[in-house]
């Protein structure tokens, strides 16, 4: 899977794709990140990108004329399955979202920065607005890292333990159960005695029982959808 | 605002701290934000922090005594207001939770990896559990540097506009309102001929009404709180 990132900072997503899961993924050949600075796309002198809105109030707004000219070069060079935008007003991501996109092919993600875009980009170009959450970020740069990261690790051949992702929270519509290590007692604190039992149906049952528990007492609108 | 984020990746946080409004927050001496390896905290000569999980299972664990050390390090020089962990299975992030723990001046947070960490950290340290939404990711690290992002920019004098925090989406309970930029017209895509008009009330009113719309349209949820 193929993913082009169009940002004013493209130095800032730098660390988080160069470690752990992301780099693998890039390393084995599974996906590949293109990170593209949106002023190389600006047409004047001092490759500004932004200007005052209309109608008044604070904040700057991104133009339209950088994101058109990336996007286009782009989409001259292959087919995208999406354009997206990560905005706080998207349709707020979840597992399921994570689990459709991790079959696309290639994909853009527009970074908002400063006060957001303007409207015509998001009319014209973008095809999907993805939420990471009800807050206000700096920018769309970490919600494009926190996307990328979410749908990468479902790419079969990326995790290294394939029943490690499917048995993550919310793969089954429940969160996880309790877990330990060693060592079996920590100042006074001790594992359960059923995790050591060494029976296995009643390790799988417990786990199921705490994970309903927990599921219950932290997050009931999960057993209800 | 001090932050203490404990990890085994911090190599990975290092290019969204040193971009933008966080980094513009901890030159102006408004945050600070230290990043522990835990690895340094390891005991034994591997330095490694995590093992097998009591009861089999799929994913590798993170241990107590690592996190223990580093946390009751940082305890023993000042007062912390929450050590925080970052799971999928904490209490879902969102504006106002941001904006209460904008007032604290100490927090420590807590970056699981691999499969997570060993219950009994949550269970003697952790004073409250976040989340950032209903997907799961490799780490906890880019979700404490959303968190550290979204905090510190409600932090007064680190916006240079004010206004502009304040008037984010969701700071009144509404999606924000389509911002335009120049040019006026773009390949037949006009600027709404309000904004044009000069005409402030009018404007003030037109786009209330457009954060109405789009809430009702877009997060339904959001108005019935």
């Amino acid at each position: 899977m193929r993913f082009d990132i169009i940002t004013v900072l493209p130095d800032l997503l730098q660390s988080p794709f160069a470690h752990s899961i992301l780099q693998r993924a890039q390393k084995k050949g599974i996906a590949e990140i293109h990170v593209h600075n949106l002023r190389d796309y600006s047409e004047n002198k001092q490759k500004s990108v932004d200007d005052y809105p209309y109608g008044g109030g604070s904040g700057m707004v991104m133009q339209i004329a950088p994101f058109a000219a990336c996007i286009e070069k782009l989409q001259s060079e292959r087919n995208y399955d999406d354009v997206i935008y990560m905005t706080p007003d998207g349709v707020t991501l979840n597992q399921d979202i994570a689990n459709s996109l991790s079959t696309l092919e290639n994909v853009i993600i527009l970074c908002g920065h400063y006060k957001g875009i303007d409207q015509r980009i998001r009319d014209i170009y973008v095809t999907r607005e993805i939420s990471i959450g009800d807050y206000v970020l700096s920018g769309g740069e970490l919600p494009a890292a926190i996307l990328v990261d979410a749908i990468i690790r479902l790419i079969p051949g990326v995790l290294s333990d394939e029943t490690s992702a499917l048995s993550d929270s919310f793969q089954d519509g429940l969160l996880d159960a309790p877990i330990y290590t060693r060592p079996v007692e920590w100042r006074g604190h001790k594992v359960p005695d059923i995790l050591l039992s060494g029976h296995e149906a009643k390790i799988t049952a417990w786990r199921h029982e705490q994970q309903l528990q927990r599921t219950k007492e932290r997050r009931p609108d999960l057993l209800n959808d």
